[in-house]
């Protein structure tokens, strides 16, 4: 199965365990509990350890801080404020990413993170019974999110090289997730083809473009707004350098986006994460140069791990994905790393077994990480 | 059917439109949508207008600021550690709930919100296509979230004066959603009452205790803890005053929190709100002192009401739920009210018509509430 280039589509049943486990839990089931919830194997995110003078390269989080805007827009922000619930619609902020984009503020969804957005999607986009599809390897959350809402899985197999695999025309699925750059490859994939992608495919795009601005290129993406069927996922905490605050947006036509609004939390984006995207959201600059500097160090790595006998896999995005030199086993590395206090990630199951995914640091966390891969 | 005491429940189909308004929408549908998600009716909060002078009694808000600690926490968090994703369990806090409730860490749920704490329920605790339960009136959240889970709504019509009836031995419902106090009516159910009918519902009663602070006498509810189908769900919006962070949790046995961790967001409550939440429940007193301070305004407010001839009910929460003086439309009031810049609660549909839910504000406040109904 792995490394399949036929284009046959696997399909997953609802509420498969991932990795072999079996369908049932061991324990005895607890009869007040969904059937479902207790099959599921829920999201394992990665590690959040607190261990003193550690590289941590293993969630993809900025390593350079917000904007100094943020710590003002913190700063002035009354605490007597927060006793008042936060604007429901997140207004101030839906006109922002609007202006910014291009396209009206009831195009535009605010959620509590993207996982907030991708859920929301997963049940909004699908029937009772439904499928939802997605490359493989792709972002590891989806499979998660289509068991717990009780969908068909079905998985479109890359390419050896895990570039771009044309999905079949029969594809049964009412939503393909498509992370652009992927997860956990960085590979971004050539905008006509995503364009033809959408036009060619029956149900929803959701365009994940958590890392896109780590990608070259214009990414405006104007075209994506202006289809019914696209959905363009965004989230402030990688190039924002936000993942504590949980903001993701959607851009899409007001018909996708109204679902949205009809599903989620009364109150789901809290008022000091308003404030802190808005500002952050004044000052893309900042954003910029950081990211500019990120780009800077993923291509010297690059060049370095090549040097260094790595298989590189293309990357737009602010993490790599590499193969160990021929013969070291990827999770021999992995071991070896974290025993040099550098945490990376590793996907044990599958074609993605062989490589790590290594987050872009610091020039500094890059060094270390260098040394620590050619002893 | 309103002011029925006959006992027997009502059932009302998932996706019912509330309100009459027949159960297709308008609008062409949109094939791209989960037929459920057309059909459903989103759930409004109150409103958050920006009004200048406007006393807003409408949401339950608390009229005092949140402890100084809560300032504290918030100037001392640098904004450097926003780049990182938060812990996605709340360890810090659950450990801190656990000690206020002499419970154990792995019996607490964190959420983002009440709100995120009471869809999860609705999912984890059903299977497909079920029922869950309420009494008539209650909290109007919990139709809508009944609905968007696809799930029966099963409502018991509480006594004339809002007091408890019994739910029918027979009832077919996986979940009960108990509100103590009830919301709009703030009714405190006897304790002896909700114990006895938690030994004898077969499902899961969730007691939503979002206003229990307010309510007289001892509220540590060591019996719920310890029954292996009842949830306590609480909130730092109302007594804390901090309905702006969305910071929500349940207490109860390991079988039933195990599955809202299964199915919530990988990273559900961000970084900032959990500094705040653990600042807050590190000074228990100040928030006991503004609670206090609620009370005392509230006994007030009912006895100056009384006098004016309104029916009150009797209240344990941080508001009242009122009938104006014979002859005067709940309705008329509302917008006399409104006109003279005061906001309150008006819920039309069936037996609530005839009431205003008003939230307690400062004294000042509530001097010029009762001179606007005075008049």
């Amino acid at each position: 199965m792995e490394n399949s280039d036929s284009g046959s589509c696997r399909r997953k049943t609802a509420c498969a365990n991932r990795g072999g486990k079996g369908h049932y839990p061991a324990q005895p089931m607890n009869t007040f509990i969904r059937k479902s919830v207790e099959e599921l194997q829920a999201y394992t995110p990665g590690e959040q350890p607190k261990v003193e003078g550690l590289i941590k390269l293993n969630t993809n989080e900025n390593p350079y801080p917000p904007s100094p805007a943020v710590a003002r827009a913190l700063k002035s922000t009354p605490v007597d404020s927060l006793r008042f619930y936060p604007d429901p619609v997140c207004s101030a902020l839906r006109e922002r990413i609007a202006a910014i984009n291009g396209c009206s503020p009831d195009q535009v969804f605010v959620g509590n993170g993207s996982d907030e957005v991708l859920r929301l999607c997963m049940r909004a986009f699908t029937q009772p019974g439904g499928s939802v599809a997605s490359f493989e390897p792709s972002y590891s959350l989806y499979p998660v999110l289509a068991a717990s809402e009780e969908l068909d899985y079905m998985e479109v197999p890359l390419k050896e090289d895990f570039t771009w695999f044309d999905p079949p025309d029969e594809l049964a699925a009412s939503v393909f997730f498509l992370a652009n750059p992927n997860a956990p490859t960085g590979v971004v994939y050539p905008e006509a083809t995503l364009q033809a992608f959408s036009e060619r495919f029956s149900g929803v795009v959701v365009l994940d473009e958590a890392y896109i601005d780590f990608a070259e290129g214009d990414n405006s993406w104007i075209w994506a707004q202006n289809r019914k069927n696209v959905l363009l996922c965004r989230t402030l905490s990688k190039s924002f350098s936000l993942a504590g605050i949980r903001l993701g947006y959607a851009i899409g036509s007001t018909g996708l986006i109204d679902a949205l609004y009809k599903l989620k939390d009364s109150y789901n984006v809290d008022c000091l994460a308003q404030t802190i995207a808005l500002a952050a959201l004044e000052d893309i600059e900042w954003m910029q140069d950081n990211v500019r500097r990120i780009v800077t160090t993923r291509k010297r790595v690059v060049m370095e791990l090549e040097k260094r006998g790595f298989r590189m896999v293309p990357s737009g995005a602010n993490f790599l994905f590499v193969e160990p030199p021929s013969g070291q086993p990827a999770a021999d590395l992995f071991e070896s790393l974290q025993a040099q206090k550098i945490l990376v990630r590793y996907f044990p199951e599958g074609r993605t077994g062989s490589y790590l995914r290594v987050s872009i640091g610091t020039d500094a966390e890059m060094d270390a990480f260098l040394c620590a891969v050619s002893t």
